[in-house]
């Protein structure tokens, strides 16, 4: 690409994602690089003798940026390095954080893994008759045993489970034919938008503030990030206007608005969108033919009761035509949840209403990979088809997911009661998802002190709190946030007995903060 | 991207790729669809209601294509489903034909899966204690267990046991800190590629015949293939001057040449390349700023004695200053070997003399993807350090792995004599990775045939070949070959007891088919 091509696609920005690109507030601690190929003087290939020098690289490659393991992160691994504690509350991941995998799910994965010990004559001396029985029954959808490629899109059998769960949470039909076994929900989301985007006049409605998965990998598939405003002052719900007026705007600079994300319950913002927000966004979509994308990957992890989860799938469906026949793309993984078996990388992706020729070419695009890992895969089975009461292990495994989400949800009473006793911090209440996402209210002698560190006020913040307590979060400005705002994101998954101690520790350090800088 | 654009890029074609480019030649199934954008007239968003519309989906995603999985597996899986007994041949995946993994493998990561049974009292009733024992260790390079994201790059303590390997194998230092495990060794040459190719004036040596997740991730990334000749008539080894040609007009054309991928053992071929002709191939390299791709995920899938494998790392350290100061990308998995372990999706990339700006920005690309899966970790951990000579599982493991490797090496042979006993194939003898790759001269009137039939003419022997046989292969078109020449790749992996039935069906086939056309 050009540098007179680049520059006019630097231009034309909409402002209202103005904050979402602003140099520096994304910052990683890696530069962004000057456009590193001049189509004028022919392409360059090497610089101090290296072809893979950093200026010569794909330019979306290196301009994309990833705050969750960013700058804080580097930071707080060199710290650990040096021998500091550190707690790791930057990103999503719990067993990490002493969370326990059901005994259940893993008992029946180590007898899939071993098929010599599923066949041992003592082996019911150490596992359940359930367990047993369940192995048996994943086995058969590995033809070939673990060890084999799945079809690409992944086992038919655990497919069909998925497609069973999902009828029996929305009440309406779903096909394994159209579902998408992936490692993870981050490649599913990337397969998607690699469809969808066909170059930098295609754009991508994006929460802010948003997971950067989604800004990343627009910027990495060279698409344009459209940005449109969750409203903190409503508990993050959707704000339909500022959709509205992103779209128009994006229209009248010649974008294609192809489709549209959303996060419920949402992350780094943790709201639980109701019922009717889903109703207007989908009518929104549908009337403007927009494809809806539904990062429904925290739907278990509620922590209120006034609105529990909702599928977008179902939402659509109980609409009626048309709005039940929109395109819909929508998300789940293992990583969350009360199980939160984040290293599988077990995630699917159903498609609805998504036309058969582009289910064929994802199809195909999948296979170039040959097959999702096949331990995420049996992790997703299970997850969807846990024991069912009255069975042996049924009690066991109830009683471990329970605790987990009551101590969630009390988690999350913690850590947003913690945030608001503090001086110039608000929260909004944690109603679902795993992270907290407090607004500060920072001296403007500490807003100065960042800018001569050439940091971001909320960078500033985060590492001043990393170095001082060890406790890891990441900057609002890594998910976008309302130019004149500060944030920062926290999981809520420190055990329970250690987060209390890490509220105090915040709290400390916030007040000492505020004294230096007031 | 306009339609002028493409008809432009499309006329750059060189001569010496166009076997690769030729439409139809990599036929999937899937038509290559018009160029879906005009920019003159502003972005289309939406055909008969449907915003991904297969005519409406980015270019490069719609004009990859895999054949491996492609129209001839479609056939296959359709055949399957009505009942056919079906030898799935297209693809590497020897545990679906049978062959069993390492069981001190699979016993570690048994109790790797679930801590609960590796505590358990009456584990040393069902499990050797240096299983145990080597559980215990693995089970400290995850912090949080399986459950947990690891470092995006992988876990620490696995990047150093592949270090050790490397280093063990080659003789030279290796670092873990320029080792990325990833799932599988796809997604590490598709990070490669990523980084490298900036647009469709860079472009990528990459040889005919070829493995097509090259092709296909090229295009995928709107790079430019180069093909460059392997000479089957000298055992499929590299072509220097074939390379030296593509170059030079790739150059002519305004491309930058910017790597070159070599597979050894090769696929679809089956050559193991001699020191020689790396060190030429390191040279040339060298001299002319092309970083090196070495897939060798084949490395000790090695059938005869003459040429063992070696690696292009370790050739380059040999050669010294500068050859020894030159960029290298290196891929190696579990998938393959006498391993085979597909399904874990575990690979590794080594970067070598990567600039460490670079080794940055592949790092926080991988880390938008958190990390790679726990399972296929740590089956890299346990492929890279087998039990030692001496201990408890040592002469089990041994006698698996030796018997797996003893049996390629004969049915690479039953498979090279059997295609080399019949009218009009030619078939270089297997000395490597897990492919025949033979050579068809079919008559002139099979050729009119296939014509008829809207079909290239191996498409059409292969599919006539599956719907007589249920044998499914893929023809040589999906590779790229040499025109006017015609082959199809299958892979030696029926188990022995299968593979010479399996040969006796495809000669009674070829018989008959020869008979009817000739």
């Amino acid at each position: 690409m050009g540098l007179a091509r680049m520059a006019h696609r630097r231009s034309t920005l909409c402002s209202l994602s103005r904050c979402l690109t602003q140099p520096g507030l994304w910052s990683r601690g890696f530069a962004s690089l000057p456009d590193p190929i001049g189509e004028e003087q022919g392409p360059i290939n090497s610089k101090d003798g290296k072809v893979l020098h950093p200026e010569l690289l794909n330019t979306n490659f290196v301009n994309a940026e990833y705050a969750v393991r960013g700058e804080l992160y580097l930071k707080g691994e060199e710290l650990r390095k040096q021998g500091k504690e550190i707690i790791f509350t930057n990103v999503g991941n719990p067993h990490a954080l002493g969370q326990k995998p059901r005994t259940f799910n893993r008992q029946v994965m180590s007898l899939v893994t071993c098929p010599t010990l599923l066949d041992h004559p003592k082996v019911g001396e150490l596992f359940p008759a359930d367990v047993i029985a369940r192995a048996k029954q994943c086995s058969t959808y590995f033809n070939g045993g673990l060890g084999a490629y799945t079809d690409s899109r992944g086992s038919e059998g655990v497919r069909k489970e998925v497609a069973a769960y999902i009828e029996k949470r929305d009440g309406y039909p779903s096909s394994p034919d159209q579902i998408f076994l992936t490692d993870g929900a981050s490649p599913a989301v990337r397969y998607m938008l690699n469809a969808i985007i066909r170059n930098d006049k295609d754009g991508i409605l994006v929460p802010v503030p948003q997971y950067p998965l989604y800004s990343a990998s627009i910027q990495l598939l060279g698409g344009k990030l459209l940005g449109y405003y969750l409203r903190e002052d409503s508990n993050w719900s959707m704000d339909i206007p500022s959709v509205k007026r992103q779209v128009a705007q994006a229209r009248s600079e010649g974008i294609a608005v192809r489709g549209l994300v959303f996060i419920n319950p949402g992350n780094p913002t943790g709201q639980c969108l109701s019922y009717d927000n889903l109703k207007d966004i989908i009518q929104f979509c549908q009337e403007e033919e927009i494809v809806l994308m539904a990062d429904e990957v925290y739907q278990t992890n509620i922590y209120q009761d006034e609105r529990p989860f909702v599928s977008c799938k179902k939402v659509m469906m109980d609409m009626g035509e048309p709005y039940s026949k929109h395109e819909l793309l929508s998300f789940h993984t293992v990583s969350k949840g009360a199980l939160g078996e984040c290293g599988l990388r077990g995630g699917y992706v159903e498609t609805t209403n998504i036309h058969p020729g582009t289910v064929d070419q994802i199809y195909k695009i999948a296979s170039i990979n040959l097959s999702p890992n096949t331990t995420g895969q049996l992790g997703m089975a299970l997850m969807v088809n846990p024991p069912e009461e009255g069975s042996e292990s049924y009690e066991q495994w109830k009683q471990e997911e329970s605790s987990v989400m009551e101590s969630l949800r009390r988690r999350a009473q913690i850590m947003t009661d913690g945030f608001n006793a503090c001086e110039g911090v608000s929260c909004t209440f944690t109603e679902g998802a795993m992270y907290s996402f407090p607004r500060l209210d920072l001296p403007q002698k500490a807003v100065q002190a960042a800018k001569q560190a050439g940091k971001s006020p909320d960078t500033f913040y985060c590492l001043k709190l990393l170095e001082d307590t060890g406790i890891l979060t990441v900057p609002g400005s890594g998910f976008g946030q309302e130019e004149g705002t500060l944030h920062l994101r926290t999981t809520i998954l420190p055990m329970e007995e250690k987060i209390k101690e890490v509220m105090s520790l915040f709290q400390n350090f916030h007040k000492k903060f505020m004294d230096e800088y007031r």
